[in-house]
């Protein structure tokens, strides 16, 4: 796959669509999978990785649909790239940034994917736009099934599946949803929230994930734990989660909508106009900006904008994102802030918000 | 006169003319008179302001031009009123607050006034666009002698005119400018500029005068001695010392835009898409966006704003303004900030400014 044609387009699950899309950007499913007989990655040498990719890729294309995915071996691949798959959310940082034989199998409309020698010899990941948990673990369930018809997975009959960490053995599965809460951050109820999550051991993260900084009210929310419970239980637990913060965040935004409707229209308009009109935007700024844009599609301010719209620019505004749009190598983090603020400024004009 | 009719024009102070207009917004004189035989302010009854008030108006009526003066008592005057003869910069903030008899004596285009009863029995000012301190010393001293040839002024033959505060005593002259520093604020030289006019005894205060704070980047620089100096030479000393301040300040705007267009630009047009969109502005915030689009339009930034365009609007910003813009009372500081947006979005909406 040249990596130029995602740019191109959008990945399924920045359709924003889906349930409850208005709070609930993606649902993502990954399990983490070992294979009998090949040491774990913290003891694996170099030959040891190489056959790992060689037992999985083997098995992915025995398994697979012809057509429909792609390998990509990360040996040959330039450094900007495999930061351009992160930017995405296709893997993970560490996956990006790790120096040994890894490969990343990846669905063309990237719902599905596998990177092969992250901190587990297989994590398989889905994704997909809007609050659907169940339907991502049907998915995924089945997708394990085509590998596990080939592969040796390392399973341990009372604990279940083994993994390189501790914390991911049983199911090796997290289930997470991202989160866009505005309101309850508005309200200043959002750290109570937060504080509920953690009590029954749920994990709250920013837009990238694991060890990202909150970014534009983005957060994702997932479980902890792995062990003890069924795949099925930990899907339901967390829905039922999530189906109370969403109630929480409406709330809250219609209470900000009623309470001073004014300084909702203020900060909604006010973003689209710096969006429309900055030659400069960090990440952070546009982050934060977009955010207000969101909020205000889905309170029916902005009349023209799209959540897939907003959803794109989230994604595309990240360094190597913007540079491969522009057509630029090189850059500086201030060249960057140029880049991004052309961008937004293009993709938001002649929007006719009525003001 | 009514107040209502100097809502519809610009006094003739805004018109964004006159010499240096890029760094100059106006320049100002005024000066301290008392008659003899009355008490000074301090002292003085009812009946003394009374008859000081009498004394001048009758004078003003007997030496000036018929219909180019009006005379408002401020006896009758609704409280809202003397505010917005304040924040029109032609009454200082205590004339305006102050319960006693007085009146203004004021000129159709705004150029020449007496507050009578003010600290001093006459203050007369004249204020007009740009840097024309020599223009102003000639216009003010003819206006003087006018009231000298009806009024018996206290004057002293060791000391000169003699004034409620002895800060005043000699010329009773205060000659000013307003300035408009944005480059020197960007490059921060500005603390040291100021550090320099005040080791020479010059003052610096914000856009309204004494004991106001700097808003905008707008600086009132004025003399502080009176004594022992010929106006000639107070007009002149200050003259030259704005000169040098002017070539720092054109000086540090050119630095800016070498260094760091983009930043320039960016702050620039994000400041006309903030005034274009925003649906609660404070006097603060409106000051300084207005602020960036002066430096704008004088660096050529901005093709159709015209300087006159942001100086009418740096004084109809303000809160009764405002309301008498709107033709509405009683509103809260807060629904002030409504109004503040609502009137700025208005006067800088189709404006089709590059991008």
């Amino acid at each position: 796959m040249n990596l130029d044609d995602l740019i191109k387009r959008r990945g399924a699950w920045l359709r924003g669509d889906g349930a409850d899309s208005d709070v609930v950007i993606s649902s993502r499913i990954r399990l983490a999978r070992n294979l009998a007989g090949f040491p774990f990655a913290a003891r694996a040498s170099a030959s040891d990785f190489k056959n790992v990719v060689g037992e999985v890729v083997g098995a992915a294309k025995a398994v697979l649909p012809k057509g429909e995915f792609e390998i990509i071996d990360f040996a040959e691949l330039p450094e900007d790239d495999a930061t351009f798959l992160h930017e995405r959310q296709l893997i993970s940082l560490e996956f990006a940034k790790i120096d040994r034989p890894r490969a990343l199998i990846l669905q063309n409309d990237e719902e599905l994917s596998v990177m092969v020698n992250e901190e587990d010899h297989l994590r398989m990941q889905t994704t997909a736009s809007g609050f659907v948990l169940k339907e991502l673990w049907k998915k995924i369930n089945e997708f394990d099934d085509l590998f596990e018809s080939k592969l040796n997975y390392a399973f341990d009959k009372q604990f279940g599946y083994l993994t390189a960490c501790p914390s991911n053995v049983g199911t090796g599965m997290r289930a997470s949803v991202m989160l866009h809460l505005p309101g309850l951050i508005e309200t200043g109820e959002i750290s109570r929230v937060f504080q509920s999550l953690k009590k029954i051991n749920l994990e709250v993260r920013g837009f990238h994930g694991e060890g990202s900084k909150p970014l534009g009210e983005f957060f994702q929310v997932s479980n902890q734990a792995t062990l003890g419970l069924s795949e099925e239980t930990i899907v339901e637990q967390l829905g039922q989660i999530v189906e109370s913060v969403l109630r929480y965040e409406r709330d809250a935004r219609n209470v900000v909508l009623a309470r001073d409707k004014e300084s909702l229209l203020d900060r909604c308009f006010r973003a689209l106009a710096t969006l429309q009109s900055a030659r400069l935007l960090s990440v952070e700024e546009a982050m934060e900006k977009l955010s207000s844009i969101r909020l205000g599609v889905h309170m029916k301010l902005f009349k023209s904008i799209s959540p897939s719209f907003v959803n794109e620019a989230l994604v595309n505004i990240q360094p190597v994102h913007l540079r491969k749009l522009a057509d630029v190598q090189g850059y500086s983090p201030c060249e960057d802030d140029v880049l991004r603020a052309d961008y937004l400024r293009e993709l938001f004009a002649n929007l006719s918000e009525g003001k």
